[in-house]
């Protein structure tokens, strides 16, 4: 009952979910990798006990060992490799973007579509956070009474050299469009970006930005993306509702009390605040596909979603002014329960 | 040494400061008072040791024996009230509005500009409160760097039955409007507010909105203005900067730990969480007049500088889309540091 | 109706209770001050409006324009500043220890009672802090049922050079043995000191100690003394009852985050913990004084009966077992409301 | 590679670690389970996809397609179970106590110390949980000195009607016995029950009881246990040293807001509390057995040891004072890493 696991690349997050899918004895463990990089395939498959290093992506999803499939690799080939593990009829799991533009996110669709069945999950590991699911929880479950307001803030310590403008919104608010598409069960109807006075530590780069999105039902939400606030990794949300909010709540578990203060660590970065969530997340997915069932998780269509929104709000951050989203028709395979 | 007091309107508000200026013994004492409702200025002087009720808000500015006036009215009666008292030469403290017009508040500072010294002092008690104070500390004290982007939730559990939709703006946020001048240091260049979904515990009532102001440097400001949230009254705010940010913490002095639940209780209102900041504000507005010195607090030009970014954010509210703010030179008598 | 206040006594916390009695344009005002260091009273003096230097404190006591009397001198010397002050017929603050044995407590009680008034207030702060408010009002609202155990914790940065280890009993943890009475309305019927491990941060001084009080009702306390902790100044209290728990919280007003950190500031020291409580407590004092009644907060009896259990401790921890207290009865003059 | 497990004992526990063990897909798997209660093993047996139910303990331990020994089963049956599987050369998990006196312990530590190897783990947890070890981090490096004073609550809703004062030392603190030890890396040199006002919602059970240790090096302990509180499951420990303390953060992952209150939920029980603490726990034990290897977490020695403590406990609890514990030498075979 072992899935066999084909990772494509195998850069800092796919070693890290390799970790996850071939630590322990079983349940799932590692049988392929490749990436761009052959010699860093071969290394790293050189510390498994059970893989071996294939010349590319394509090889390893043809390769009938593999039983399933985990896209770690630069965004701009997603789309390939996600097309050719629905091709194959084999589970795959592909790190959030699903795909670099919506056109191409629409192909995987397509795709899944005609093959009519599920295969893809996106790496949108905030369902997963259980801090995140408390939330959805005390909302869902009334505490609150119905949401009128969300705000939420996703901050960095700091971002890398080559990270420019439109990655706070593609790459890392994107977790937020996901998320409160999931929270609210509500499509998003509108974005509108705004750039606030500009952090000197981002060197040239707009950063901070503020987003703002308007759900179907009316609900407004505010999220401060800053990519450069040196204090740490944060990840803050607080919903409003009719009777009364709900927030996520300090996730120090510890306080420490020394020179004048009485302190909570905040994480360094998001691999440290949310490994839980990732253990969690690929724990399910690999038992889901061992299962030879369909993903519980995110799937093509929320990774489609996902982009239509993003788009939208690069077109907001470049040309200023509100945009408004109009969604296509959701196809019937993604009509079931959104899950986990 | 005594400041021997008139106070003007003795409602809920009236009474809170009548008591405080009136407690105690000596400092200042309330020696008068005058109410559209003559019976409740009569009930209210016969309830305290030294004070007579006067048939009018005029007599009581005019009445020899009194030193310094409260103007704690309904508001379209503060500026006769206010000009009175400044061309009688008296020191007055009126609460929020100064004017319910921005022309109005332009007479008063005329008349004070007029008169060449600064008599007036406006009831923005946020200044005194110890955890604002904190706020601003930490900011000025350089803990988080340059500010970037301001959070602020402003909460109130129920809105009386005349309540609109307008006062949202005009009575509740203009709180706000004084406190990120006061705090950030800086005008407030444009604003912008925005209508989500409707609690439907507001009745008709457009409620909550969001308010976005942004500052004269870039700095970006969202908040949220709810007057229905049943939990209780709450202010928050997060300022972030360059290096971090800083937050106003949980007010309650105990966590109880019952029934399921570890909590701090929410104050009712914003009587019970500002009553030690409406006993600082007073207390060093009757030592200021007492003696002989111009007020240390907001003054005309903050409450006329209030209401035109008022007006502002009513245009918006009523037109949509965002509203330039051109505000007139500051008069020379106003240069002086902004206190407290 | 302005009080003349006469202080005796004016180190640090003379000069903090004279900026709270002669701050403000009255209800008080000091108009005399000694000092064993007459050059001290003189320099203090002539830093304020009203007061001049007397040559000793029973000057001071005897002088007619003296309506009451502050004693913050060194502690052996409150014994026969407060008897002369009794004599005399004028209210007297006494800073805590009321005496520095229960023998000379007792000679105080014996001249009140024979006076046939109560004119003296000890200074046990802690009653009058708006926390330590909390706190009672959730136990004695039945917020958590019975109370059955309490956990207190009282912490100072560091101690003087000339601090001793049964200073931790008689001048700090004294606070805590009138707190407790005061907060569960109970007498305490046995303590027993316990001495951990030495801290190597306070030198051949015993620091922490561990103060065990059993209450009357059977009630258990224990008590974490610790002078030298360094991070900073801190008073911890939580009580267990039958249904639940009730603790002080965090007292920080604001949450910085910086440097991989979530954290309020804690205070230096407890000037400025507790500078709320002493404005309350001494305007309460100064108001109840001017009015010509007895005072409110704790009085005579009570710093009786805190030395009694102070000096059983202090035998514990030189003999090691838990002490038994009996109390003797308590005279008819402080069966009153306990107060404030 | 899968590890072939049989759980004797398929009571709550033993279901809840059932499922921890056969969830998933692999690294580990339930073969086989048993239960005094033949009924009751056969329906979970019948529940899982892999396991049949054994007529005994003793047949499931001499099965040859168990790998490894789970026991659940009550309390004094533990000794014989796990010296079957110490005999039989099967690693073997055995939920705490490890037997239900020191004269059984130390007979399990004979039979492993026999056999040349350890074969057994004990259910301590707490080592696992990831806010005990982020107490143990900061400790461990030097965050606040060194340890001096620990505080501890253990609080439990409420207790079943079987549940006697012994169990209050035997089954509920003996998790702090095997804390402390492993915390503050010292063992209990002495122990001491003082026994506070009862609870009236325990019947006549004593409770809470409050328990001093003396750690090897000074550390002074106390220890609140309240098994009828009400409220909730809650584990408190704070640890003062030199510099600075370290204390348990609320775990609540949400805060909400709602009818007066900012409240963190409170977890029901232990096992909403420990839950991913019993997670990390079997998953390392398993995969631990798996590959052939010593157990990595507290074994027989920490097992016997913590009997000890217990039953000096007891005997303080029952004859009063304190009592000073003398412990044997410890065998080689134990003196590696404590792990984990």
């Amino acid at each position: 009952m072992t899935l066999d696991v084909g990772v494509i690349g195998v850069g800092m997050i796919g070693q890290e979910h390799i970790r996850r899918l071939d630590g322990g004895t079983g349940g799932s463990r590692v049988v392929a990798v490749a990436d761009a990089d052959t010699d860093r395939a071969a290394a790293v498959a050189g510390g498994l006990p059970t893989a071996k290093a294939l010349p590319s992506g394509e090889d390893l999803i043809a390769w009938d060992a593999v039983d399933a499939v985990v896209v770690t690799s630069w965004g701009p080939t997603h789309e390939p490799y996600v097309l050719a593990a629905v091709a194959a009829g084999k589970p795959v799991f592909c790190e959030k973007p699903l795909a670099i533009t919506q056109e191409a996110c629409g192909r995987i669709v397509d795709a899944e579509v005609a093959a009519g069945r599920r295969l893809v999950q996106v790496g949108f590991n905030r369902r997963y956070d259980p801090a995140h699911r408390a939330l959805k929880q005390a909302l869902d479950g009334g505490a609150i009474g119905a949401p009128l307001l969300v705000h939420c803030a996703h901050r960095n310590a700091s971002s890398p050299p080559h990270y420019t403008r439109d990655m706070s919104i593609a790459d890392t608010a994107i977790h937020e469009i996901d998320e409160l598409r999931w929270l609210l069960g509500q499509e998003i109807a509108a974005v509108q970006v705004l750039t606030p006075r500009r952090s000197s530590r981002g060197g040239k780069l707009q950063d901070p930005l503020l987003v703002l999105f308007e759900m179907a039902d009316g609900v407004l939400v505010d999220v401060e993306v800053s990519v450069n606030i040196h204090y740490g990794y944060e990840i803050r949300c607080e919903i409003s509702g009719e009777t009364g909010t709900v927030e996520l709540a300090d996730p120090a578990p510890v306080t420490i009390r020394r020179d004048g203060a009485a302190a909570g660590l905040v994480p360094a970065d998001w691999r440290e605040r949310f490994a839980l969530s990732y253990d969690i997340e690929l724990r399910e997915w690999a038992d889901t596909a061992a299962a030879g069932r369909q993903p519980l998780g995110p799937g093509a269509w929320d990774g489609f979603i996902a982009q239509v929104v993003s788009d939208a709000a690069l077109q907001s951050l470049h040309a200023g002014g509100r945009v408004a989203i109009a969604l296509p028709d959701r196809p019937d395979l993604y009509a079931g329960p959104a899950g986990p």
